[in-house]
């Protein structure tokens, strides 16, 4: 990598203070940063290593004052450190080439500069739009619709009529489609109540590996814009999840909970089924959430509570032992009194 | 779909209040319904709406009564319901040809009417019976036998030896006949202890996507008829799991643990290993189970303890912070009693 | 089987007590051996079977003593036990042959006495040392790294650049070197940071089914020689783990997590990000660690507490139902007491 700081700047925007023709070679920790590098300042509490770094250029936030660096001041410098390090390592460039150990199926709708592995295999009446990458061993069911620029890691299973939207990131092992868990009491055995639906995947969602998103009993699974699931999620039949939501490892979302934007669920949360979670939510982990939660909330526990109160509940909960013994030794304070107090009443009659 | 009333009654039984050859030709809530749909009062609730529904016919329990409608009734509305849906949308018919792209190991027996997609790995010495089909790559190891009319979906894993019953569902990215997690410690590391016996799947099972069940140490692990499992669900070695029951999303259950008949296991359940689990035994989402469980019994928590106490003492468990400020003021009370008590004494002596 | 005592002992090690020309055809357990049997005594409360038992042999520790029957004293039972059981059931051969609906990309260096199974795909790059064997629908990235004699069961995914070590075992359905979960905000949005590192994974680790192990978003995600862990593990960007821990079933660590070496961590535990969770430290089932743990600590509940002191609070949890009562109780009981008192009070001034 070489690169001007103002060809930097031309990608992360923000404001040089120095020389843009600056010439960045690598990309470093502020402490660790040396001549040639540049280094991000992210976090307030590096503002003053600053002066000390041997960095040729600093990217940081507008309020940073350091006269004797370059500086490259952008509002969010996180964001412009990802960017940066994007732009340096770009992703290797795929073949755009389908592979004669494919398998397509009839009457497949294929668009330009289409990547297909060995081993995949596209269902009959599938359409795969532009730009698509499929890596070996994915299946793709009969009558699915991938969309453009959508990259499918190897090991994925998508079923049938199951719509991905575009510029979609899915990770191995994951499957797409599988079957609601629905079934119908028969005496003591159970009846399977077919799942007619689909999971439907909006524009730029990311799913993590080994994911299980299952298909609607009647229309379809919805996980909206922008969403990012991360490692081991199950997710019900007729969830739905908003634009931008955060799903941590190991969540599991049951049927027919809808989840609003911009929610985050740490790891190992699980909710019930048939509830809201409304925007701008945010569930900490190991949370079991059993009914709906208003927007905005911050919520912990299992049952769910406020944070605030679990965090305070959760530090009494070791006292429990202590506060059983200093309640039984109340109680027999009491009697003391009781009896002491009695004798006197007596004395005094 | 078109059919007549009679018709449908010949698939799910009951008694027709009205006319037989009444004409159906959808499926719609009592809400929604319009002349042509059926629609089904499965929940108690929905009966004030059947006055007012458009729907020719409804499908309700024995007690209702609508003489101005057409009723067919039978004992079990939602049954008749998954079964009605199952008949208007039967499964797409699979092909019964294997494919020349799937690999057939030595001394395979295949049965009839076998439909065995691209990338699918049979290996040698396995049985496949009737019916069977087996989508894109499942690996079926040696001496595996698949019973009758079995449905594998894409990308399933049976390890060698293992023994499948017959009308059974595996959905994608499910690994069965892993080996056991045992080891014997060897100083400060772990010898690994071989796991020779096997999984096997009884009639009517229906296993979920992701999950991993694992082979015995010796003898077998055991999934019995009609067991249903969801997503993500863990299974060790040497676990039983009786007729019909239920093992909800992320449940785990520890080695050799018997799980009874007819037990519901909801989400993100975990057992210890070498305990028994009575038939008909309920257990919350996310509970511990630290021992036997009896027959019979609702449980939740983690350790688990009878599920209404642990509602109530959950009920409690915010109230804790609270708790602890009552006994603390209670304490300096008494104090002030004790010490009030003792002025007392002291004056009257 | 068939061999003498002599050839067992020259296995496991040991002294014979009794003839070592004893011809073993059998392993039982110490009740049910008959002629011919070994069998072993693990567990001391075993000892009392020794006189009763029908084995032509007993393997079992040095302070057994049994002059009428012939033993072979060992320091740890079980371990001899493993050693036995693999001893009579040796692992079935591989073919040493690349099949050839293998696919192999360019500028593969594979070593000798390789098994690639139909279905397999290495990527450009790759280097497979002697004696892997590499089970149907495996995937391996470009330049990836597969030790001497490790075992890759079907449908294993293993990402670019990833280094595993020698006589590696993993079990199907896992996911090595999925892209790590970061994101940077970019208004509400998310923007993916790219995750460049690797999964480095050392010599003797077994990984279970359905583990997802993210690479590294710099440098690598480390799992150290002799690491076990269970199925459904997820493992983030940047975690290691140290020598010889044990992961079991449906455990999560978040990113930046070290785990010390022989630690163990119990089925459903989740661990935040960014600690340290020191040697030989053991967490119970379900805890969830919310920060640093010191070497050598037991600690379980979640948020984690030193294991005794979880255990009696557990213990009290089921109170607090009662212990409300108690303490209204007493607050109502001293109300009647400060009545009392003041009446007292008043009558005497």
């Amino acid at each position: 990598m070489k690169a001007t700081l103002q060809q930097i700047a031309d990608i992360i925007g923000g404001r040089i203070e120095g020389d843009p023709d600056t010439v960045i070679q690598g990309i470093a920790g502020v402490e660790q940063a040396r001549e040639g590098d540049i280094t991000f300042i992210a976090n307030p509490q590096y503002i003053p290593y600053i002066d000390r770094t041997g960095a040729s250029a600093i990217v940081c936030s507008p309020e940073v004052s350091a006269p004797s660096k370059t500086l490259l001041k952008v509002d969010n410098p996180y964001l412009a450190y990802a960017k940066v390090i994007r732009f340096l390592n770009p992703p290797a460039r795929e073949s755009g080439q389908i592979d004669s150990g494919a398998f397509i199926g009839k009457d497949v709708r294929l668009g330009k500069n289409i990547t297909l592995y060995p081993y995949v295999y596209i269902g009959d009446g599938s359409i795969i739009e532009d730009g698509v990458t499929i890596y070996p061993h994915c299946f793709i069911g009969n009558n699915v619709t991938i969309g453009a620029d959508t990259f499918m890691h190897p090991n994925v299973t998508i079923r049938e009529r199951c719509i991905i939207g575009r510029r979609v990131i899915i990770h191995s092992g994951t499957v797409i489609g599988s079957d609601g868990f629905g079934f119908a009491k028969d005496g003591a055995a159970y009846y399977k109540i077919p799942q007619l639906g689909i999971v439907q995947i909006d524009d730029d969602v990311e799913i993590g590996a080994g994911n299980a998103i299952d298909r609607a009993a009647i229309d379809k699974t919805w996980i909206k814009r922008g969403v990012k699931t991360d490692n081991l999620v199950h997710i019900a039949h007729n969830v739905s999840i908003g634009e931008d939501s955060v799903v941590v490892a190991q969540v599991g979302i049951s049927g027919s909970t809808q989840v609003g934007n911009r929610v985050t669920l740490a790891g190992q949360v699980g909710t019930v089924g048939h509830i809201k979670i409304g925007d701008d939510v945010m569930v900490g982990a190991k949370a079991g959430i059993s009914c709906d939660v208003p927007a905005g909330q911050i919520v912990s526990g299992a049952p769910h509570m406020p944070h605030k109160t679990w965090l305070k509940a959760s530090r009494s909960f070791e006292k429990l032992p202590d506060m059983r013994k200093t309640i039984h030794r109340l109680e027999k304070k009491i009697q003391e009194l009781e009896s002491a107090l009695e004798t006197l009443q007596g004395s005094k009659s």
